[in-house]
């Protein structure tokens, strides 16, 4: 096993021996002779060559090679020198093997490592909770790496009550301005537009309802409270269960039934909210199959996963093959 | 400045005194003697009271205060224990000021600053680039901070030559199963909706086109390659301004433009673009008003930017007051 340890990390045995880490001796000898056969069986390893010493990550299919530092059997306590001369070799190896992208996910417990990954162009890709994950483009031209995510998402649910053509609005208590809009708020990660329209009414007014349709979508752009991030708001048409008012204070400072025509003519409102009063009024008119997109769960094709498209209703007759 | 910088720092001294840093000590007189009125005239500063010790932070109209790690004046060569019991300290005054929140934004080369920040219970909101944002609730309850971006924008584009009847379609390189889509991608930051189906017709095909209307919206959670996050998927319809075809060969492995009602009928499509290209025939038959969502840019109320809403084609007499 010394020879195991001293066969993939010699440069590391140079370091140990320069700095007389003990610390780091017992850890790498703790990540080899414990477990690294382990850990080798669960990673396709990069640098078999015996004069490499690279740490073991995982090739995905776009040819690039993600390291886990909080994989149980990465030593909690390397130094940052260490570090640095482990991933210089690492990344001299991966771009020899043809590697286009790195990428390392550190556990914030292992902040200290991440100015070592940037001295080596390593910047954020992102970061949740207690782990960033880090990426380094290595393939020629320009980054070509996916990006993070780039929008959030509200809901607001327009709640019409068709037998008194009236419909369910609020006023926000910390706007200066004070004009009628469809309640609604954040997405929370995971959950179908409909639910958040659902729910964030419920919330903010404590009426039940349930979802009908989708009547529009706007793309926002620096978007304030996006931390620099995009926002995409998507208005509901919703059908109430129940009509008692029981606002939450904290964040409405009215909250009343007005009648849909009233706020289609009304001053008192955003312009947005306005517009899909209108919308909803010429619906509530003419029919809702004139302003409602309808929603459908279908089979994803390679996750195996469902996914809720939206669109106009089509007719049956086109729906068959 | 001397005693302003007792004043200001005596926990940080006390640390100074035990652990003799001399270069922490150096960094904290530049950080007060040179530019300390600077960085409070442009803070509000928190823990006036000279018995605190407390990082300068600004507060927000929600209650939460934000400390910029990357701020000029902040000492880079900062300790670990000194910044422990700094941050320790102001929380503690923080918390009796009733904030309800506290955000840290951490430079990469900062890192090591991560792990003393979660000993204090701070989890990463976001990161991207250079720099980490860190966040921890302190008011009553459940967390009530608002999340990053949750979602990430894919955009794809029907170009539908109306003089043939035909559509543009392409089979991606990459997947095991080949079957005829409709070219898209990722939106860039800050990129409309339109304008990535633009963009990524061109790139992917060689093929010129202008928007014409929204078709579909796609959300899907767990989405492989989002990160852990979740899809946004729009389908636009685009009309063709060139029709010789140049296809990306990296991405594509074929690229045809292929009859409508044939791309409604095949197999060898996926269920999504099968059930466009049904919408769309029933468009190209019954009029595009039948399923386009028009776009139009208004004004935003309070950040004076504008947005793009998409929805139903309102009859000029709804749109007026």
């Amino acid at each position: 096993m010394a020879a195991l340890s001293s066969r993939l990390f010699p440069i590391l045995k140079y370091n140990l021996t320069n700095h007389k880490s003990v610390c780091l001796q017992r850890s790498l000898l703790r990540w080899t002779e414990r477990s690294f056969s382990c850990y080798a069986s669960n990673c396709q390893l990069q640098g078999t060559n015996s004069n490499n010493h690279v740490l073991p990550g995982k090739v995905d299919r776009f040819g690039g090679v993600t390291v886990d530092l909080s994989d149980r059997h990465f030593p909690p306590d390397v130094t940052e020198s260490a570090f640095h001369v482990l991933l210089q070799d690492s990344l001299r190896q991966w771009r020899v093997d043809g590697r286009v992208a790195a990428w390392l996910r550190v556990p914030i417990s292992q902040g200290r490592l991440l100015s070592v990954a940037a001295s080596h162009g390593f910047t954020f890709h992102h970061a949740r909770h207690d782990r960033a994950t880090l990426s380094l483009w290595m393939g020629e031209g320009e980054n070509r790496l996916p990006g993070f995510a780039t929008h959030q998402v509200g809901v607001a649910g327009a709640v019409l009550d068709e037998a008194s053509g009236k419909v369910l609005v609020v006023q926000d208590k910390n706007k200066t301005k004070n004009a009628w809009k469809f309640p609604g708020g954040l997405s929370n990660l995971g959950e179908d537009i409909g639910a958040t329209a659902v729910r964030e009414v419920f919330e903010e007014t404590g009426v039940r309802s349930e979802f009908q349709s989708l009547l529009s979508v706007r793309q926002q752009h620096k978007h304030p409270g996006a931390f620099g991030m995009s926002d995409m708001y998507l208005i509901c048409r919703l059908r109430p269960l129940s009509h008692a008012i029981h606002f939450c204070t904290q964040e409405c400072l009215r909250c009343e039934w007005i009648g849909l025509a009233e706020l289609a003519q009304t001053d008192a409102t955003t312009p947005i909210t306005s517009r899909i009063a209108k919308l909803l009024l010429y619906g509530y008119r003419e029919g809702f199959d004139k302003i409602d997109l309808s929603v459908e769960e279908m089979p994803a094709v390679y996750s195996g996963l469902f996914y809720q498209l939206y669109h106009r209703e089509l007719p049956t007759s086109y729906k068959q093959p």
